[in-house]
């Protein structure tokens, strides 16, 4: 326990102030932040004009063996650290969503700045988090939830404050990029790449919050919310995940010139009025491979945002990981203890706009629809009719034998997700259709 | 003339506060910044907490018409403007060095806010305007100076404040881009590019600063001053244009899977030692087409950062244009207004490390040697000799014989730009080489 005569902190007293800092959690993450601040402190005492002081770390054991780290700093009472009076900016990286809450929580309403590299906590509970830092006129940072070091949170909240945005798209999960590459490289299934991700440590033990998209929702949600300045929690963001996509799936987009990417896309909408929505959605899409986020390989991510004024932008680098976490967990330490320091905040939340949530029928997109038809005189009529029932029109229809019938693909033009369900449902309702193998959207 | 009691700023007074604003110019940027001021009023009232208002916009002819814009707000006395009580934040869009430093310089000194888009002035008078806004506690924010609304500057000031930058390169000229690109894609000539450049307007009459690397030393001296917490002018930028680079260079570089472009790279230098240094250079080098740099086409420009704990990052997009520059200008001006209001400070410069600047031979890279030689027994070991005397070693050795003797191209593993420089003199002294076509390094 630091003595209580170390506390040298001054808010707004400039040069020579000391940051008492609450690190929560040591895992991959927390130890990689803990031995950067030790080796880099000098050089981030410069950039703050004052020193960070680690005055605490909450664990889950404080007995196993950290090396590096002093065991007197060591707790597993993480709420009474973040209550200390001689604790000035809290840094949580210990995943979950309830008990972070609750710490979060209690840091803001008692007036300490907060990094956090949580997704799923600040995609859950952005507006009350925000509202306590709000409320106690303190930072509530969060670089490292969406992509790791790739700058996208500080350039869609402060490079892009004078621009409208009107849609971010990207590759946001590194795990289920590392799937769809080596599918679509090698050939492989999905159960045996997953087994393979898992091997490699890209994917969890239980890899739900990856391959089911969740993972990129709450990503989905953080951006769509600070890029349209308005309320998008994981809730709203329409997910669909990966583990239905076949060999077959992914042939087919090499038969379109494409392959398969799960996009996170965030999009404002304008309906004919000019009234404005926005939309987020999780889903593997057919990229073409003309597309640059086609050659986004292995666990990287790439995220494009076109905007009214700077046209389009691409951020890219590595989503994942302990170093490049860290280093978007620290950047935004830099930049609190500044605060702290110096007196004044960064860019809070901000959604006054307070723009509706589009409802997933009325989103356009393409789509190929991958169907086995029965092998006889007049189907392609049948099924094209069904497509132009519900005014969906078709770019390109492609027909090959089977041994028992025929497999036709088609791809359609610009169409509501409504009206292709419906033309779905009516596909399967056809005594020509044997079946609706799949259908996939089509971006980019 | 505003009435003085519209003048309703008190500092750190929050919602509902005034930020009065003079715009100092009014070419394409200038315009557009203010257009957008208007048509995005309320957007940037709700993001910075308080209203801005153009209080003065400085002209060269107040007499020409300017659609839109009032003309009591016109005043080709631009000191008077920035000298006003009334007027917080000062936009300079002007351009130049000398007269706009001026104007810069009594806003801060007098604790005015300054977002400016002009990199000249930025690389050559960083420090002397620095020490303004520090002084006087006020912003100077230049994202705009650097690839427009490529967010560079924020990422590498804030978002990437807790990692140690080791390298930035990229493309950042857009006029030199798309010379070389055309050049490369329809195998025309260096002029007639130009004269094209020219006429679609990516190119200025005068387009030395172009084609002669100067704009693009600019911002190589800008990043490097951020990116290693060191003071690098545009006269410690090494820098080459691209008027010498031929069809022939062109050519070579096709047959080396290679293409051309004019590249800003800043990189950290570690001796055996251990010793740091730091050095900027803008050069035409060859870039392989695998790697992502080569296929950056047109005026675009692009960005990549390589970080100690981030790893690789790569920033991409529009790097001109009005649009594109008046959403970097106003991104700044609504973070600077929000300082403003509700009181903090950005970043400012962090000179701290105070690196030496690296001498210009002590940088390693490889070389495209292109020679004409005589035509017989021995050439090739004559020549082999003069490279590895110098401690330089090849990587390829291509020969062809040409109508008056052989064409002889080289490329070389990894070596000093001063040993190569010594090996080109010797070759130039051998009877056997006729001539050193030309010398291109390679990169990527």
């Amino acid at each position: 326990m630091t003595e209580a005569s170390t506390y040298s902190f001054r808010p707004g007293s400039g040069a020579g102030s000391t940051v008492g800092v609450a690190l929560l959690g040591m895992g991959t993450v927390g130890a990689e932040v803990m031995r950067l601040l030790e080796i880099r402190a000098d050089e981030f005492a410069a950039r703050i004009g004052g020193r960070l002081e680690v005055r605490g770390v909450a664990v889950g054991d404080i007995n196993k063996p950290r090396p590096g780290v002093d065991p007197e700093l060591l707790t597993d009472d993480a709420m009474s650290l973040v209550n200390r009076d001689d604790i000035q900016l809290v840094i949580e990286v210990i995943g979950g969503i309830d008990y972070p809450r609750e710490l979060v929580l209690a840091a803001l309403n008692s007036g300490k700045s907060v990094v956090t590299a949580n997704k799923a906590l600040i995609a859950a509970h952005a507006d009350e988090l925000s509202a306590a830092a709000e409320a106690s006129g303190v930072d509530l940072f969060f670089e490292a939830a969406v992509a790791a070091a790739i700058p996208l949170v500080g350039p869609l909240r402060r490079s892009l404050a004078g621009d409208q945005v009107n849609a971010v798209m990207g590759i946001v999960n590194g795990t289920t990029n590392f799937i769809l590459d080596a599918m679509y490289s090698r050939g492989a299934g999905y159960e045996e790449m997953l087994a393979e991700a898992t091997e490699l440590g890209y994917a969890e033990a239980d890899p739900t919050a990856d391959v089911d998209g969740f993972d990129a929702a709450s990503k989905a949600a953080i951006l769509a919310s600070i890029a349209f300045h308005t309320r998008v929690s994981s809730d709203d963001v329409h997910t669909e995940g990966i583990r239905s996509i076949t060999t077959d799936d992914i042939k087919a987009a090499k038969a379109a010139d494409s392959t398969i990417k799960l996009l996170a896309i965030c999009e404002r909408l304008r309906d004919e009025q000019g009234k404005e929505s926005v939309s987020a959605r999780v889903y593997p899409a057919l990229v073409p491979l003309s597309h640059p986020l086609a050659s986004v390989s292995e666990s990287f991510n790439a995220v494009f945002v076109e905007a009214e004024s700077a046209g389009g932008l691409m951020f890219y680098g590595n989503g994942a990981g302990g170093g490049p976490t860290a280093s978007a967990v620290l950047g935004d330490v830099v930049a609190v203890a500044r605060n702290i320091v110096l007196g004044g905040r960064g860019p809070g939340e901000s959604t006054y706009a307070e723009l509706p949530i589009a409802d997933f029928g009325d989103i356009e997109t393409r789509y190929h629809v991958d169907m086995e038809v029965v092998d006889r005189v007049g189907v392609l009529a049948e099924v094209a009719n069904a497509f132009s029932e519900h005014g969906v029109s078709l770019k390109t229809v492609r027909q090959q034998g089977l041994d028992n019938g025929a497999r036709l693909v088609v791809i359609t033009h610009v169409a509501k997700e409504r009206d292709l369900e419906e033309t779905v449902n009516r596909l399967k309702s056809l005594d020509a259709v044997n079946s609706v193998r799949s259908v996939i959207r089509m971006e980019g």
